[in-house]
């Protein structure tokens, strides 16, 4: 690990810096890939699908029959797990419905916003060792809540043409309504499009590596939304001595597997803390199966000592960590001060890994620096908020003059006309 | 204008079609510009300036002495006009302000949303012969209720090293804390980047000619989030017998004088009434000051009779409308039915002008079918939502296990560790 002492202010842009990456290569595919689905549908999907990932599948949709086996295969334990965090889920998510908000400006002029669901969703969740089905309780069951009425989840099939059974059972618990096995590039081409069997949805959900996210961004070209910009994962640890150096240097290590171009940053205002964790991360990291991943992390990452707690503040600030765990005395100070983070952990006993799975927060969140810019996936990002006005005779005749000035001044005399008419037609 | 009797589902696609626009030409000119840009900073805003504006600028920054004269130049009828205005948009969004979520998923583990402000903004206001003060409006007010830190406001100067002065003077009103004469792509880019006059921002906000929307989409690319993709301006009015064909006629023409390309629509259940509109179009056409603009407009809008009210609702949400104009009998059926649309106006005294500039709601909406997927900016799009967790002794307990199977079933073995340790020393 890294050690900065005290860092200058002109050195925060290259500590704050994630590695960049260079998509051009990837974007060549992608479009390739893209215009074929566009053309050929299923027939390109297929072929891809034989080609990435090694099996020739003669339906692409999930059965039903499926599915029941599917769901036999998981553990009860794990089945309990599941919907455990999904009720927690479920209540933090239900709490963020809004109700129609309305209001009258001026007498006679009603306004009003109400949020309505986004109608076709589509939810990508990746394969390969680690299944994860989380991922699938994070998407799913805001989905539901908001009432979007398509849930559409991809998800590529194994060698054997099958989906992990978890993400199956986790699917079909949160209302997916309709469940394809398909990955990658011509998933992400398949629901911006829609084939003869993947339906067209109006935005894309979902992590993914670095083919999905370069295919999420070519979808946005084609009027498909989607939930945000991703990259590799991240998290800031901000410490003190009244924090606990062996679970530090866990939470540390825990979002270090996620993958070698993990961002992990330790601040403190102590260095004996930094030491202690220092020794604490190397101890843990011996004994990790995902040790090769998690040690080319921690060997990018960095503890960085900051003397000053204001000073450190605004580093976090600056950095902008999609996690941010708080692990201090006056935890309040950072609490209130903290601008720019996607989800934040407070104390001893909030590990980041509790917003992974149970807590009920969502960890679809903002990395990169984005959460200066972006919310990390909530209920609203299922909704769209739309307004509606109403005005009466007596409101037009209260705003009217209003308009016609600025619309004139604007040089829009139609924008002008449309009032006047409707005055004139008053007048007595 | 062109009539549709009944149109077959399978036309609804060439119908609910907006013509498509190639930016690939534009796209060389925006990179071009944004690498000078980001490599001489003011050096290059100031160059492209004088190349497209016209006008060799020593400050790029608008002084409070410009502020001061220009103010005065503004007429007392047009200051209290955009006063009432300020005060209907900042009641509207101010009402759009929502507390802190908080709940208690399981015992032990709270979770909380708080929305933060985005601290820097960018505001892009067109000049050229019409001067969007109103735009001002729509996008400074509920930045300053949301409470970010740094409005920035860029707008072209004209011939004479000017900004048209009720745009300043509407800036200085709603709290936009620094004003630049730069516009078009340099403008863009300077915001993204930041040079030694312009401030780095974290979102860019309002509308543009193509080469601005171009650039909006390029400086995506570089970590910046901008409000919407933009296009023409567009408006649907459905309309049964009960409509006045006259303020029908107004409301389309007064969204056509906005551009060539503007798209207007009527659907209407009675043949009657798409008679009368057509006839009223003309004869108020022949008036406008904008006509040449508003007649080829025009030449391209659609008057579609569609029989059934449950089609006609069908259809309109398949075009997803920036504008929806509901003027029947029955307005709750369409109310209530309608999923896609950026702003709704009800009844006879609700003229789609009234949304532009005084009704209290935001004017800035998703055109092109991206009411589909996409808010209208309100106020949460100057916010970001942000989760909070804590967790006590007694919640790690709770959801401990949970964890522990879950991060074990994904693979992920140093985020149970993370829960396993903090477990174990709560063992007695």
């Amino acid at each position: 690990m890294k050690k900065i002492l005290n860092p200058n202010k002109n050195e925060w842009s290259a500590l704050t810096q994630r590695p960049t990456k260079n998509y051009k290569d990837i974007e060549g595919t992608v479009t390739q890939i893209f215009k074929e689905v566009q053309q050929k549908g299923d027939v390109a999907v297929t072929k891809y699908t034989s080609f990435f990932d090694g099996i020739e599948l003669s339906k692409i949709r999930v059965s039903d029959v499926e599915l029941k086996e599917a769901i036999v295969l998981v553990p009860n334990e794990l089945k309990d797990a599941i919907k455990q965090a999904k009720t927690n889920i479920e209540a933090f998510h239900s709490a963020q419905k809004t109700a129609r908000i309305e209001i009258e400006t001026t007498e006679g002029v009603t306004c009003w916003q109400e949020k309505r669901p986004i109608q076709k969703i589509g939810l990508y969740i990746p394969g390969g060792t680690a299944p994860l089905f989380s991922t699938v309780l994070m998407l799913a069951v805001p989905a539901q809540i908001a009432g979007c009425k398509e849930i559409v989840l991809c998800s590529p099939p194994d060698r054997e043409g099958k989906i992990n059974p978890a993400i199956l059972y986790a699917a079909k618990l949160c209302g997916v309504t309709q469940i394809l096995k398909v990955g990658g590039i011509q998933a992400i081409a398949g629901m911006t499009f829609g084939t003869e069997t993947i339906p067209k949805v109006y935005k894309i959900f979902g992590p993914g590596n670095q083919f999905v996210t370069v295919a999420k961004q070519v979808a946005t070209q084609f009027g498909v939304a989607i939930d945000m910009p991703a990259g590799p994962s991240e998290l800031v640890v901000v410490a003190d001595d009244s924090a606990n150096a062996a679970f530090v240097a866990s939470d540390l290590l825990s979002q270090a597997e996620h993958g070698a171009d993990s961002q992990v940053i330790l601040v403190s205002t102590s260095k004996q803390m930094i030491e202690k964790v220092e020794k604490e991360v190397e101890k843990q990291l011996k004994v990790l199966p995902r040790k090769t991943t998690a040690e080319k992390a921690i060997a990018n990452s960095k503890l960085i000592y900051i003397e000053n707690v204001a000073t450190a503040l605004a580093f976090i600030n600056e950095y902008a960590p999609e996690h941010l765990i708080i692990v201090t005395e006056n935890e309040d100070f950072y609490l209130n001060g903290i601008q720019n983070a996607g989800s934040v952990f407070i104390g001893k006993y909030t590990p980041e890994s509790a917003g992974d799975y149970a807590s009920g927060t969502n960890h679809t969140l903002p990395t990169n620096g984005y959460a200066k810019n972006y919310s990390g996936v909530n209920l609203d990002s299922f909704l769209k908020a739309m307004t509606f006005q109403k005005i009466t005779e007596t409101g037009i005749q209260n705003i009217g003059k209003t308009i016609e000035i600025m619309a004139e001044a604007e040089g829009l005399q139609a924008h002008k006309n449309a009032v006047t008419l409707r005055l004139k037609s008053l007048e007595k």
